[in-house]
């Protein structure tokens, strides 16, 4: 007679230290023992912590976000067994719901200081910075960025499956020439692992902070929202699939590395296996199918930026998308000024509302061009060119002295 | 009473060649004649050869794409005087219309050679391979990649004004010691310049394959489509505007390099002047604002691929835009080639369809993430996940021995 | 430091008779007492019973539907006063979030008997039936009527504030002499009203069955969902807003009378009030303004349907949009039967899927003609004309035998 | 190799009478000859006359709209035999253009006088009323109604299949004891039948005003725009197609009758004959599927109006729809007057802007309600609630003195 109401998988405990928890850990690694169980085709609630588990604070000092412990990051949600999952399999999740705490209607945006994480443009910006966000239904706004506000693109930061031991060997071997975050022992919570685990975990468990191309992970792909489903490689028996870093809005690129809208709550999640489903769909990486129920602005509702690969130095780089959409970012940071906004304010509201970032052309030796397109109707002014320029008062986000 | 008809500005020649039509051009020099005036305000159609200027045909055979002839590359009509344009200004050009010529309702797709032009994926794909759209409309589809069929997103692959002596300059110093195309006399077109100053543009003048930051150029931006307003930045007096290389469509990336449908045509073009606009809107680069009849498919209609900065040697490159989305491409022909497809196939439809490229994350160490968003509605069979496979008779696009 | 959470301004008791609880009534009525205040640009929450409070269960006979008690409709919650409104102003309403209650994720929608409210084709289907709907995140799907599944446009049915006295007087009057319900005292419920205003409002109290120009009501328009912005006429100090019927989703016109997918759940408002708005917007009827978040399937996602205002027995009506609606309706069933459907099955669906209703032609003397797009991709099968028409095993909906 | 040109199957005369051109009629009757053949599965282009012939003038008077002759109405052109249609079969055509003529670009909206064709508002606004609109690109603007620009929803308001001698005849039956335009010999044009046959079609003819079920015609359905594929009940041997009434843009309802932005111009369309395709798709009715390319301007970018079915008299209509569009369009002028707007003007912007018509209830004893939704975006200036309203010299449109 119909469905009574959805399973919880995992309640967290906003009260209680995230490395307290059981249900949430922070590295990725087969030997981390799963949470619990989810039946083929069944649908759960499973609640997550922020992704910093809770160092950040609803107030207007950007000093939380200055001195934020990186070791811990991400707390993530599971991992859960799902029944019949074997590797070779592919797990389709659907995305049914993802929904802020009631009782914590607020996330941030920050902008992390160059010495302890940085950010995309943290060599034009090196300082912290902080937004508070306030959600009212669907919409966000912030005391710190006003004349703003938008519908949120939900969605999850990370999910996925556990590596193999072969998929984490080498993880470890790629990244281990270059500037990445290698395994750090520091406060790497292995679940409910016993003593020996937890060890091997803390030692060879691969940091949360990238996504990566076995499994997915932390992609921040700003458009898995409500109504998703996605197709993850399974590595493992039970697949051991978790998830986490929620986010109430994120933009293309996520530029200020802690720069979407970072929240607690609640994500709802449908899960079924597709045996054998790396084989079928020929699949090395995660694919996806968006909902229907994205915010649509209309093709004519956006405002878009051109940034190439030449750097503000005038140096030429060779076909350097990466290079591009830096100077893309910096056009509309030039741009949006003009009305009193800070070059902080815009750097955070670029991470985390919905903008569209597009490789436009990436052939034309030794030209990338990529575009940002700024939804216009997030302000409640005119920011068309033709439109009048006014002056605002701004106000002022939270930043630290240096 | 109302306008009677649109100004031509510049008819072309089908049956002449290129290099003998004084309102064509290809190389970007200050001091290339102007070949016409437009007043402020007016709306005039401008008609352009395709970029080759004609080398490519309606055929079944690749070998005009293989031995293309890349220093006459892109002719380009114009350059025009806008009145009352002045360095410092910024033109805003309302792209009103662009249509293929009725007796020409064909153009191509092309995959360069590795050894003469490239493209994207030319260590995977060194073969040159070409594609004839025809086309019904809107609409175009092509005998060398059947099941599959898709409105235009049609539009101009580059607009911009001429460079000043000052910027040109900085772009021959720029491009000088990365793998860019130099000036380069052989087959330069000065458009209607006399001698010496058709030897200047010859030695000196600008390559037309990059987009560059200071006008735009060859962005290849497949939105610049019917009812857009693009913002671009004057550096001489007049402007001295071009425009060409029509696209009937593109994907995000024109990953083939001759990716477009590339056809002859006409656009349609507004002209305004902002008298100071680049100090007004703080403007680099050019900026601008699609219109509101580009295809919409639906958030849910697309099906979505990812991609990481790890390439396919298992090298890891740090938060590479380009190596990821060169990834991302690959995960794309890997999916679709179940169908029956061949690699080269799905590389020139990947090129030319409505694809949507995505920057997702940029920031999380050490790996980016872009997206291709497949738009699912182009091709008359299901490719969803979950849907059957079956594999058809998919014929073949023309392709070169070697 | 930011809200803390939302007010909820009226719970409901699930288990407890709606008469008996005095935040509910079910007539409109000025003297049905406040009971509550809400303060200008305040943000509630505002529980709701489904609109027959609780008369229909989740099960598979649909003898409920037909003998439901209409003289209880609609419970609604309120009437709030809004500090500072005064007859003549506006309240804006912002509809920030509706959400069916956690532990009650369904919904039904039903065919009234001919004999007992009837509906749209009531002519033609004179039975009562019914389909459950389960919820699953934004989605719903029903084991009545297979092979479906969509995202909500969730929605109130009903908002509105109470009439003035000259106002239910003209009310009173106008619908005198036509098929209308009118006043009627059984089963009226006045709120928390005293036993003087109870008798009046059962003896004066209009029914809530329609909406009417003065102040809105029972509209049944299904964009007002998530994000939309409704502009109200206040008639009465404090306004005495109510609001209720909530709609997981509905098809324009609802046709079948309970053909919403008619829930129990939670609205999230915010309240502002214009100042003399109803002069400022010369306004007589409410307006509003949709949010972004509508699921969009894109304009080339629906099969729509033509009709015209001659009836089934070949009769020619006068430019009726009424009468060619009926007749679309019609068209889509004959269409879709082929499938396997019953016809009380698509009488349901075309009630509450987010099919579009347009009058597409009102002067082309004697025909209305009206158009219903049915979005494609609610069905998980391929309903355009061109594709293979495969009978499935459609199940059953519930029906009466009568 | 490739298609080399679309044939033209039909040239029209813009300088010679209509009544002389052999490849048109305005009437519908199964004897007029063919004037052409059409391949199954070939696309032609068909030049259309605007639906008047010609007697509508570009210029600043509305004494033509006045005088306007309607028993010329409408020239269509063909009637076209197309390979293989018969009775029974179902005639797929696909609009894969629509455009104005390159040398006469700009159309007309009229207001017909109350004594001589009327609409839908002739109550209230009894005079004859133009306006003219230039076509730019996609785009028109009109100097009678100013700060209003928009991107047409080009499409014809006509197209349909002969009927046969058993049709025609239940039309003039049904169509006989109701206000409807009788067979009128007077100007009727019988393409290039010989005297007997034009003769027949004078006094049996049908008129092209109404559209009808069993063949469409007259729908004035503003989305068969580009990409658009129509499928048309065939009910002669070679289907004897028509098409005319060529529209730029039209709004939901076409409400001043002559209001769709009137134009001569060519259309593109593809035929294809399904076999025994009533009987296969249960059609009695046209059925559509609209293309991907209508212009979009987001679901939150339209401000909507709502309308109930209680007269200006405040006297209550049964659930009469079209009663309640009238109300909401009143509505709509009551709103935009108060920006210096004329009724007139705001008459003739509700019927060719591309406004949105939806019935919302039409269940809700005894009052209909329909919605009429205006995209914001046509404006230069914000006409949202909560904008100053500021007052601007509108000029005027066409009006004649009585």
């Amino acid at each position: 007679m119909g469905i009574k109401g959805i399973r919880t998988a995992l309640k967290v405990d906003l009260d209680k230290p995230a490395r307290d928890q059981p249900g949430l850990h922070n590295r990725w690694h087969p030997d981390i023992p799963a949470y619990g169980k989810i039946a083929n085709n069944e649908v759960v609630k499973i609640e997550c912590l922020d992704w910093t588990g809770g160092q950040i604070g609803n107030n207007d000092s950007a000093d939380d976000v200055k001195n934020v412990d990186l070791t811990q990051i991400h707390y993530l949600s599971g991992p859960f067994d799902i029944e019949t999952a074997e590797p070779g399999d592919v797990l389709l999740v659907e995305i049914q719901d993802v929904q802020p705490f009631q009782d914590q209607p607020w996330g941030f945006s920050g902008v992390f200081h160059q010495k302890n994480g940085g950010g995309f443009l943290d060599q034009h910006y090196p300082k912290a910075a902080k937004a508070i966000w306030d959600f009212e239904g669907i919409f966000c706004s912030s005391r710190h960025i006003p004349h703003v506000r938008f519908a949120g693109l939900i969605h999850p930061g990370i999910l996925g499956c556990a590596p193999s031991t072969e998929v984490l060997t080498e993880w470890n071997r790629r990244e281990d020439r270059i500037v990445a975050q290698p395994p750090n022992a520091m406060n790497a919570h292995a679940g409910s692992a016993g003593e020996d685990i937890k060890e091997r975990v803390a030692k060879e468990g691969a940091r949360t902070i990238p996504g990566r191309p076995e499994h997915g992970g932390n992609c921040d792909i700003k458009n898995l929202s409500r109504g998703s489903k996605v197709y993850l490689p399974v590595h493992v028996p039970g697949a051991k699939f978790s998830v986490g870093d929620l986010h109430f809005s994120q933009g293309d690129g996520e530029i200020s590395f802690c720069g979407a809208i970072e929240m607690a709550g609640e994500i709802t999640l449908k899960f079924s296996v597709i045996k054998d489903g790396m084989a079928k769909l020929s699949m090395k990486s995660p694919i996806f199918h968006a909902g229907p129920v994205e915010p649509q602005f209309g093709p004519g509702r956006y405002l878009t930026f051109e940034g190439f690969s030449v750097d503000e130095k005038g140096k030429q780089h060779y076909l350097d998308a990466t290079v591009a959409y830096r100077q893309t970012c910096l056009r509309v940071i030039e741009y949006l000024r003009r009305y009193g906004y800070s070059d902080y304010q815009i750097y955070l509201l670029l991470s985390c509302a919905p903008v569209q970032g597009h490789i436009a052309g990436i052939v034309d030796i030794p030209n990338a061009c990529t575009t940002l397109g700024v939804p216009m109707d997030i302000f409640d002014f005119d920011i068309r060119p033709e439109a009048d320029i006014v002056k605002r008062d701004m106000g002022a986000c939270a930043i630290t002295q240096d």
